[in-house]
């Protein structure tokens, strides 16, 4: 069983000797661009991390790995048009750094580079498999992204189409990497099922904490600006949750700051903060978070392999989801 | 052999017995949208025309018929966005409709769906021999596309990169069509390579006629502005021969008009049409055109199949080729 640094050598590696084509400059150098900006290339170590439970030949789940990567790399360049966002990981954008025309068209040609490396994972067969799971989580981050803009600009939103909408988004890209390890590692269906299931039940966990993290995260520890989603008027969970449990004077205080921008950004995140607080909501969003996780985890017990083969993936997951909030 | 209008119609059964699913609506509507404006289902048909060189069970053909035309109408979705034209087939385009945002994700999805109708061609052995073909065009289409954006603020372009540009932008397309139905037909390696040449270099001389009939096209018949090239100051292979083998007195005045908005349009066009015509340049262009056109044809006589089973497709090639310029 590699660790995880020793998949993440074995990703930087193989992204290395897989380069994107140097001409047309203009249309790879943005993925090369946005490549480099970081992240912790938790997906692909997932799908390695998935391979490694039945099969020790890494060959066939590097390619897919890397697919995985690729696309959650289109999807960013993507979305930050969307977002209008102009910094990643404190760099600029692609489409701020370059223009709209050129984030469109590098995005494309990532995400059709994404099928390309999954066309060499293997036989036919595992090819085939492979690009239903993939096809079929594509659709669903592609609509999970949808139903956050739509979110936007609607009144009501339930916890529960929250809930869906962060589990299409975000969180079954990443049972889908674990599904489509095991599937290179020719694991049981019964088995990558059971895993895709942990990945998506944990990537769902792993976006509540982010809700919690970004209000309540410690600012010396957080990535991002800590109350950032106050400020922009997000409806997360914390939002929600307080307008479904919380008194009506509070969810009308609570209502009318996030009508308003602030004129005084500490004295809109300590207020709103104030009303989540006497209402509890922090618990009941970890809470929330909780039932999440330990659902989670009993479907990585249910894998039938010896548990040494799920260490490591149970001890990175882990570790994920006991930041500080 | 199904004749053009009877395979017409199978796509178009298929299509609607293939329906985007309705939810959510923001995302699958636009798909429905562009779909509907019309165009001659061209690619599919020659996916079906391929595949009926060979094999009469057109069931696989189908869905790669359908792939091909969904990744055709995705291409034009965000090319319109980075060209800002306002209108296709003088309907609203996408983005002028809804918005920038949304022609991106819909035409995302769009291409996730060409890929999800490749993975429903027959068995894994076939479905991989056409998503190689498919990621490969995919990628070209995407480099062509960069190409001619990179020729709009380029000072001087050749003729051969012109050629290139169009071959990559949408001559490769077609060839891959005619290539994917060979393979969903069984054919052999060499006739289904012979047919992508064919539909390949039938592509280019196609644009070079498209360039043709802009400037010189019967407006009664023509489907777009006459002239609008000209008005649009594009690089057409008309004026990369005319500034090629024109004197300097002719290139430096068709290079003024190129720099200046036309205050009287009739006007620009009938003087730049007057530099082209007494260089002779749309006969030289015509010849251009020609040479790609009977090598093409060269191609496609070389299939090792019955005369008979390439009357429809030779026809159909040859019906597109003719149109009076």
């Amino acid at each position: 069983m590699r660790d995880l640094s020793k998949l993440l050598d074995l990703i930087a590696s193989f992204s290395k000797e897989n380069p994107f084509p140097t001409s047309p400059l203009e249309l790879y150098e943005p993925c090369d661009y946005i490549l480099t900006l970081g992240g912790k290339r938790l997906r692909p170590a997932l799908v390695l991390m998935g391979h490694e439970m039945f099969d020790d030949d890494i060959g066939v789940a590097l390619p897919a790995a890397w697919a995985v990567e690729l696309f959650h790399n289109f999807s960013l360049m993507h979305d930050d048009i969307m977002d209008a966002a102009p910094l990643r990981r404190n760099e600029p954008t692609v489409h701020s750094k370059w223009n709209t025309t050129t984030a469109i068209l590098s995005g494309d040609v990532m995400l059709i580079y994404a099928y390309r490396f999954l066309a060499r994972c293997g036989d036919a067969d595992t090819v085939l498999r492979l690009l239903n799971i993939f096809n079929r989580v594509a659709t669903e981050v592609c609509e999970g992204q949808q139903l956050d803009i739509n979110f936007e600009t609607r009144a009501k939103v339930s916890i529960l189409e929250y809930t869906r909408m962060i589990e299409l988004k975000t969180a079954v890209l990443l049972g889908a990497a674990l599904e489509m390890g095991a599937v290179c590692g020719n694991a049981p269906a019964a088995d990558s099922q059971q895993l895709y299931e942990f990945g998506r039940l944990a990537g769902i966990a792993f976006q509540i904490q982010d809700d919690l993290l970004d209000t309540y995260g410690d600012p010396t520890k957080f990535g991002k600006q800590v109350g950032g989603d106050i400020l922009q008027n997000k409806k997360t969970l914390l939002v929600l949750k307080t307008l479904e449990t919380a008194p009506d004077s509070d969810c009308r205080a609570l209502h009318n700051w996030m009508q308003t921008d602030a004129e005084n950004a500490a004295e809109k995140v300590a207020a709103v903060r104030a009303i989540f607080d006497r209402n509890k909501i922090p618990f009941l969003v970890a809470q929330e978070k909780l039932r999440f996780q330990q659902e989670a985890f009993q479907h990585l017990e249910a894998v039938r392999v010896p548990d040494s083969r799920k260490l490591i993936l149970r001890g990175v997951v882990a570790d994920l989801l006991e930041r500080e909030s």
